[in-house]
C-alpha cells in the first residue's frame, strides 16, 4: 500500500527552525491523540459520511449495474458536475486511464470517452457539444447535482437536455443517469418526471469527500477502472488509520502538516506528483484542503482566518519553472512529493550518440529511473536549502492505492480540522458569491443584492489603464 | 486592448490594511520611476532580449517559411521541450484553439494535432508514441533545447529520433526541425550532421522569455495561430508600457504586486481567468514569476529570500475549490482575475424548465453572461471580505491580445526585478539538482555529488508509516 516517508521533514535534515523535531511533536502529542480519539468517535457515532462510504456496497453495486446497462455501445460519457462533483471524477480518470484516452478509436478504449464539462465557459460547452456531434446518439448523459440548482450545473443541464430531445425524440431520457438527492431536490424532481436512471449524492457526504460515492463511481466503472479495488484500497487505508496518530500515516500526515503551519512558518502546502497521472488527484486534494480548512472561524465562533494553501506542482515539469523558487524563495512551504515506484508503463533510451559525451549518461537508462532519480535530485536539493519535504510512495498506480490516497487525505482532512479548531465540512464563504450571481442574473427574490452590488458593476475609469 | 482595472486592489475599496491607498503608491512612486527608467535603459541598450522579439520579422518569417514547408500533410506535430521551451507553446494553444482541437477530424483541424511532452513520465510518452503509431509517418518533429543536454529533451529526443529512424529509414530527417542555438552545442551539432532543419533560440533570451521567439511561434503557426499578430499585440504594449509607470500597465501591475507583497502581507499571487482557454496562460505565468522573482541573494550578494508564490485557478470552476479559502482563510493573497468580454463561442440556455422557480432565472440566458456575472460576484464577494482583486480585460481573446498578455507580464517581471533589486534572468538555483539528477544516472564526473547525496538514497525505515 501507499506509505509516507517524513525524514525530510525533521530537523534532522532541515534543521529546527524548519524542520519537525521529536520536541515539536512531543508538545502536541496530546492534542493529537484527542483529535484522533474525536474523530474516530465521530466516525463510530455515524457522522462522518464519507467513513462509510468504503463499506457502501449498495452504492458500488447501483453504479456498477447501471454501468453494465449503459456501457454496452456508449461512446462518450458527458459528466456535468462542478467542484466535488467533478474533480474526484475527473482525478480518478487521469490517474487510471492513459493520458490518451479520449484519443484512442473506440475499439482500442472499449470504453466511452470522458467529458466532464466543470465550468460555465461557453467556448468549452460549445466545443465539446459540436465535437459530440452525431455522436450524441451514443453519448450518456450523467448530471450530477445534490439540489438541481447549482446554477453552472443547471444551465448546462438545460442546454444538454434539450439538445438530446431534439435529436433524440422521446428516447432522450433513455441517455440520462442523474446523480442527486435521494428524495427531494429540483433534479430529484425532474428525473422522475422525465424517467430517468438516478443514483443516490448521499445526504452526510459533502460534495468535496464524495469521490467514492456514487458521484465518483460511476463515470469510473463506465470507463473501465476497477471500482471494487479503488473501495478495498479506501478501506485498507481505513484500517491503517485506527492507530495511535505516530503509528498511523493520516496522524502522522495532520501532525506534520499541522506543526509546519503554525510552528514552522509555512502557510502553503504544495502537492508535487513525479507523475503525470496523478497530477490531478493535486486539484482533488486542493478543494479537499482549502473548503475544509480555510475557515473564519472557530468551533467557538472566534475570528481565526486560518487555512493553509494547497498548491499543485508537478515533477519533473516545474523543476523548470517552479523549484527557483521553492528552493531560494522565502521557506514558507512544505511540499508533499508523490513517487511511483513502478511506473504503468516504462521505455529505454537507445544505445545511440555513443561518441557524444554530454548524452553518454543517458543511452540504455530507463525513463522511470530518470524520473525517480530528479525526485531523488530535487528532494536533495530542497533539503540542502533546509526546505522540508514530505513523500508519498506509490508501489504502483492503481485503483486500490488511488483510493488509499484518497481516504488517507479525507481522514488527514478530519484531524487537522480538529487541529485547527475549526468545522472542516462546510464553506459558508461560497454563499455570498452564489447569492451575487443570482442577483445579477436577475432572480427574483434577490434584489437587495442587486442593489448592494450595483457600484461594482460599473468601470470606475480613473482606475483603467 | 488589454486593459487593467485595479479599484478593487485599493484601500477605497477594501480598506487600507490590504488595500492600497495613494500613500501606498507615492512613497515607492520614486523607486518605481527608477525602475521604470532602468529597464528601459536595459532594453535600449539591447541588454533585454526579449523585447526586441515583437520586431524580429526574421525569426517569424523563418517560423512562417518552416510551417509553409512542414504543414501540408503535417497530422501531428510532436513537441519535445521543458520549461520554457513547453509552457508557452502549451499556453498559446489552448488559449487560440478550441479544448477540442486534438479529438477534431484532420479534416475539421486543418492543421496537425499537437503534443508537448513536457516531462519524462514514462507512461506519458509511451502512451503518446503508441497513439501516434502509424502516423509517425505524417508526424513531424519540433525538438527545442539550447543546449540539448537538457536531460528530460535529450532522453526524449534520443527516443524519438530512433523511433523515426527505424520507421522512416534514411527519410527520417525530414521530418524532423530542431530550435536551438544558432552556432553551437549538442543539438546543434546533430542537427547539422543528420540534416535537420532548424531554427535559433536566441542567445540573448532566456527561456521563459522566449515564447514569442522561433521557440513558441513554430508549433503556433504549424496549428494555424496569427504569428504575425501575436507580435504585433506584443509590439503595441510594448509601446503602451513606454509611459511613465503610473500611465502604463505593466507600470501600475508592478506596483500593485510589489506593494501587496511587501506592504500587505500578500506574498501569494493568484492568476484566476474566468475562460478555460486563459488558464493555461496562467502556467506560463507561474514559470515567469515564480524563476524570475524567486531569489535568495540580491544584486548586491545579500541573503534576501524573496519572492512572491505564483499560483493559478480558474474561474468559475475554483469558486467551487478555492474561494472559500480565498475569502475566509489568511488574507495573504492578491488575486489577478482574467475577464473576457466577448467570449470566443456563446450559446443560450433554452426556455425551459419554466415550471420550476429555482431555475426560471436561467431560461435564455446567453452562458458568457453568466460565467461573466459569476466573475464580478466573486469579485464582489472578495471585496466584502477585504481581499484585493485586479482585473485584466481581454476585449476578446485573440492573437493580438494573447501576445499583449504576455508582453506585459514580462515587462512587469523586468520592473519587479528592480524593484526587489534581483536578477529577474537567472536561475541559480535549478544547478544543484541538475548536477544531482547528473551524479545519481551515473554521469562521469560527478562522483563526489554522487557521494554526498548517498545517505538520501536510502529509506530509513524509522520514518516510513
Amino acid at each position: 500500500m501507499i506509505q509516507l516517508y517524513w525524514k525530510n521533514a525533521t530537523a534532522e535534515v532541515v534543521g529546527s527552525e524548519h524542520g519537525i523535531s521529536q520536541g515539536d511533536l512531543t508538545a502536541i502529542s496530546d492534542r493529537l491523540s484527542a483529535a484522533v480519539d474525536a474523530v474516530r468517535s465521530q466516525a463510530e457515532a455515524g457522522q462522518l459520511g464519507y467513513t462509510k462510504l468504503p463499506a457502501r456496497t449498495d452504492y458500488r453495486d447501483r453504479a456498477l449495474q447501471l454501468t453494465e446497462k449503459y456501457r454496452p455501445g456508449c461512446t462518450d460519457l458527458l459528466v456535468l458536475g462542478i467542484g466535488g462533483s467533478a474533480l474526484g471524477n475527473i482525478a480518478l480518470q487521469a490517474a487510471l486511464n492513459p493520458a490518451t484516452y479520449n484519443l484512442q478509436s473506440d475499439r482500442a478504449r472499449g470504453g466511452p470517452r470522458l467529458f466532464v464539462l466543470d465550468n460555465v465557459d461557453p467556448a468549452l460547452i460549445k466545443d465539446t457539444l459540436d465535437l459530440l456531434g452525431r455522436r450524441l446518439k451514443t453519448t450518456v448523459l450523467n448530471v450530477i447535482s445534490k439540489s438541481g440548482e447549482t446554477a453552472e450545473t443547471a444551465s448546462q443541464f438545460m442546454i444538454v437536455r434539450e439538445l438530446l430531445r431534439k435529436r433524440l425524440g422521446d428516447d432522450f431520457a433513455r441517455h440520462i443517469v442523474a446523480t442527486t438527492d435521494a428524495n427531494k431536490g429540483t433534479l430529484h424532481d425532474i428525473a422522475a418526471q422525465d424517467g430517468y436512471d438516478t443514483m443516490v449524492v448521499p445526504d452526510d457526504v459533502g460534495g468535496r469527500f464524495s469521490v467514492l460515492s456514487p458521484v465518483g463511481l460511476f463515470s469510473a466503472a463506465m470507463c473501465g477502472i476497477d471500482i471494487k479495488a479503488l473501495l478495498d484500497g479506501a478501506r485498507e487505508m481505513a484500517d491503517a488509520c485506527k492507530g495511535p496518530w505516530s503509528a498511523n500515516p493520516a496522524g502522522m500526515l495532520a501532525a506534520i502538516n499541522y506543526i509546519a503551519m503554525t510552528a514552522k512558518g509555512k502557510p502553503m502546502h504544495v502537492m508535487m506528483p513525479y507523475s503525470n497521472r496523478l497530477y490531478l488527484l493535486a486539484d482533488w486534494y486542493r478543494q479537499l484542503w482549502a473548503e475544509s480548512l480555510g475557515k473564519a472561524h472557530n468551533k467557538a465562533g472566534a475570528e481565526v482566518f486560518v487555512g493553509p494553501t494547497p498548491i499543485k506542482a508537478l515533477g519533473t515539469t516545474d523543476q523548470h519553472s517552479q523549484v527557483q523558487l521553492y528552493r531560494e524563495g522565502p521557506n514558507d512551504k512544505l511540499t508533499i512529493f508523490l513517487e511511483v515506484e513502478k511506473h504503468p508503463k516504462d521505455l529505454r533510451v537507445p544505445d545511440v550518440f555513443g561518441e557524444i559525451p554530454g548524452l553518454t549518461y543517458l543511452r540504455k537508462a530507463r525513463i522511470s529511473k530518470l524520473l525517480n532519480a530528479e525526485k531523488l535530485a530535487t528532494e536533495y536539493a530542497m533539503a540542502q536549502s533546509k526546505r522540508p519535504t514530505v513523500t508519498i510512495r506509490f508501489p504502483e498506480i492503481n485503483a486500490a492505492n488511488v483510493g488509499a490516497f484518497i481516504y488517507l487525505y479525507e481522514y488527514t482532512t478530519s484531524l487537522m480540522g480538529e487541529l485547527l479548531d475549526i468545522d472542516p465540512y462546510d464553506q459558508p464563504a461560497v454563499e455570498l458569491g452564489k447569492r451575487a450571481t443570482f442577483a445579477l442574473m436577475g432572480r427574483e427574490g434577490y434584489a437587495d443584492v442587486a442593489r448592494q452590488i450595483k457600484p461594482f458593476t460599473k468601470i470606475d475609469r480613473n482606475y483603467l489603464i
